[in-house]
């Protein structure tokens, strides 16, 4: 005998919890898709040489290495942006540009795993290759934006910045040789007190009171969008590089509030210092107004080298990565998701023995008019059929003994309120078909 | 430079495949959850112990198996039986039966590569765990034919067996200790000629040439279900288990016919040898009328002990699997594919450098009317515009340069016919809306 059990940092996933990781899946898969984003794929095995050397040792360290049965190294992917380079390099001649993409797939890293991170994730990006221009930067804005709305979210905001802006500051400052110091500092702000900020600063940095003072205000400036970039620009002033993303910044937000995306979900907050080591102009994370804690839900940028590695081709492009495991969890938190349901919202129970004909033909009339109906499948006492029902959530039984399937009558059973309404089946079960759906409706 | 390339056996898909295999998945997914399937799913890794010894030394060689980050032995799931099997054996308690699950996802074997055949597919099972009736049986055999005919297919037929009529028809015989050897000859029929499938049953199963006419007679029987089953009675008469199994094919079959299921696309096939090792009772296998040659496309049965490797708890079930990459393949062949399209219908090109707020907020309308509409991310002339968007497959473009947007008007253009149809935007954009999803709707 074998114990069933999965591995540390994997997880089964239960019928509960997979219904609702298909709505998310599939509403991203809309939100996408209206915006002229096509899917695709790639392995979930690659090259160990292709998957390497991307996050440095420790990154390497992490992803699943091993020979193959042909004695190939290869690896288990770890994210989806590493085979989106390589997936464009190999096919974007083919394909043609913009290359407008989503990817939902696995990843796995062999990190140690703690509350709420799992070695295998499922990851959800969108990216637009082989454009550069201010457009698709709006685009990904809108679609983050609508994607958090059609999952249900209003209470979020996409936060912007533009690498320009950090990088515009502190060559004006003249700190642009220790601007990996002082950003390290810098991205530490929203954890420690202002004052061992500063002292980093001056420490690891070399900066003076007066040069930290200019780049802790970018953690400082309050007001909307538009009240942030007019002390963006004046902080900035003189800085090609900075005018050039504050400027970029002001075209994104202002293109997206006449697209409609409201003032309150769209913020300028010129202190995101993450991942700007590999993004080169906008920057995006998302957070929920209520659990900020958890940290940004949707995140990415634009960069300006995508495929390097693998082809001499400039690859610009911009995207973002929905973390859809955090979100179910954040969702689950504010009570967003749905209560525990049956995967289609009417039961037929199987209580007389020789009516299962009858129960099957019933059934079939149901899912032909687009209401998914479950027959029992095991004979048992009407009692224990609802008590079932009733566990596994459905919204409608559908029943009928002997003597009703003779008289031609059929109960519809409301599972929430337990009403009854007694209706006929003998006009190719119409009424059966109407009473059901009004129930269901309710 | 380091070459982007896939691993031999593997593949990445391109958009349009994409496309066309969400098509298909979604499909079955809502067929699934209209018979109370609900989804669930495993870690593509698990112990390797888990994995091994289910399919003999051949099948562990082709399991991809490695030492991981902590000194583990894990592998890649080879198929979605085994992860059920563990899953049920270890969640059954508080899922309760019976367990009624879909799983969608990917299985690797490290097999050599042929045409048609990769090191990566997706499996697509269903299965109802904990069931012994034959309500679940007759469950199955209505869900693989509304499967198929939701993915369009209309000329095909599901082929029923069962282990008992084989067994019981080789006991009746005295063969029953050289089954193995019959049925591995049994199994050749369609693929060699009569004669040397009866010598090898001679050879190597000692079978008389009267016992070898009886059993061949398993594959010679024509007829619909009714009239094949009517002959099988005869030929098991006497046999205990291959009564039985031949009562349990009528049951399903009648059921299968009163709840809609039409004579042509359910047949009995007393000749299908294939997986009786593991199979207890009805076997399913479903071939295209039109390409069969392509084998199976939806294979399953009953099984009497899923999970006795992990688990004393005995748990019966029946279930099937739809070979998604092979019916995608068929698809092809036989042109059910829609030609390549993209994900949504409308294009709005960039042509006039100031307007891109203007088509942005359109576009959004019609997304809010659930017309997805690709903005254009790349300011170009219109004619190349419109030559990208027949070549990615938009079905109707939304132009309007600087002329028409002052006086408030959209040209809506058909790109099938090319025809051109000028509408106003005036009145919160209906019109347009109206005249776009006409054209769509054409």
């Amino acid at each position: 005998m074998i114990e069933p059990r999965t591995l540390k940092g994997f997880r089964d996933y239960l019928p509960a919890a997979m219904l609702q990781r298909e709505v998310l899946i599939e509403t991203a898969r809309r939100v996408y898709r209206s915006y002229g984003f096509s899917p695709i794929d790639t392995p979930a095995l690659e090259y160990f040489e292709i998957l390497a050397g991307k996050g440095g040792e420790e990154a390497d360290r992490q992803i699943y290495a091993f020979k193959d049965q042909g004695g190939r190294k290869v690896g288990l992917r770890f994210d989806l942006t590493v085979p989106l380079a390589r997936f464009a390099a190999q096919h974007i001649s083919e394909l043609g540009t913009p290359l407008k993409r989503y990817h939902i797939a696995t990843v796995w890293r062999g990190e140690a795993p703690q509350r709420g991170r799992y070695r295998e994730f499922m990851q959800c990006d969108f990216d637009i290759v082989g454009a550069d221009s201010v457009a698709a930067d709006i685009e990904t804005t809108l679609v983050i934006i609508d994607l958090m709305k059609a999952l249900g979210f209003e209470r979020f905001a996409v936060r912007l910045n533009h690498r320009g802006v950090l990088n515009g500051l502190l060559e004006k400052l003249g700190l642009a040789d220790s601007g990996p110091a002082v950003l390290r500092a810098l991205d530490k702000i929203a954890k420690i007190p202002r004052d061992k900020v500063a002292d980093e600063m001056m420490a690891a940095a070399g900066a003076t009171a007066e040069q930290v003072d200019q780049v802790l205000s970018l953690s400082e400036m309050t007001g909307d969008a538009v009240e942030v970039l007019r002390q963006l620009e004046k902080l900035v002033a003189g800085a090609a590089r900075g005018e050039a993303g504050v400027a970029r910044l002001k075209d994104i937000t202002e293109a997206a509030h006449a697209a409609g995306a409201p003032p309150t979900q769209l913020r300028i907050d010129p202190a995101i210092a993450r991942g700007l080591d590999y993004y080169t102009g906008v920057v995006f994370e998302t957070f929920l107004d209520e659990l900020p804690g958890i940290g940004s839900v949707c995140s990415g940028g634009r960069y300006d080298h995508l495929a390097e590695r693998y082809t001499r081709r400039r690859l610009p492009g911009v995207g973002a990565s929905l973390g859809l495991d955090r979100l179910l969890a954040a969702m689950e938190e504010l009570q967003l998701t749905t209560a525990a349901a049956a995967p289609c919202p009417v039961f037929i129970p199987w209580f007389a023995a020789d009516a299962l004909p009858e129960y099957l033909k019933v059934a079939s009339a149901l899912r032909g008019a687009g209401l998914g109906a479950e027959v029992s499948c095991e004979l048992k006492k009407l009692g224990k059929q609802l008590q079932y029902a009733d566990r596994r959530g459905f919204s409608v039984a559908v029943i009928a003994g002997p003597d009703e399937l003779q008289a031609g009558r059929w109960q519809v059973k409301d599972l929430a309120t337990k009403e009854t309404q007694d209706v006929g089946a003998t006009d190719g079960e119409a009424e059966l078909i109407a009473a059901v759906r009004t129930v269901i409706e309710r």
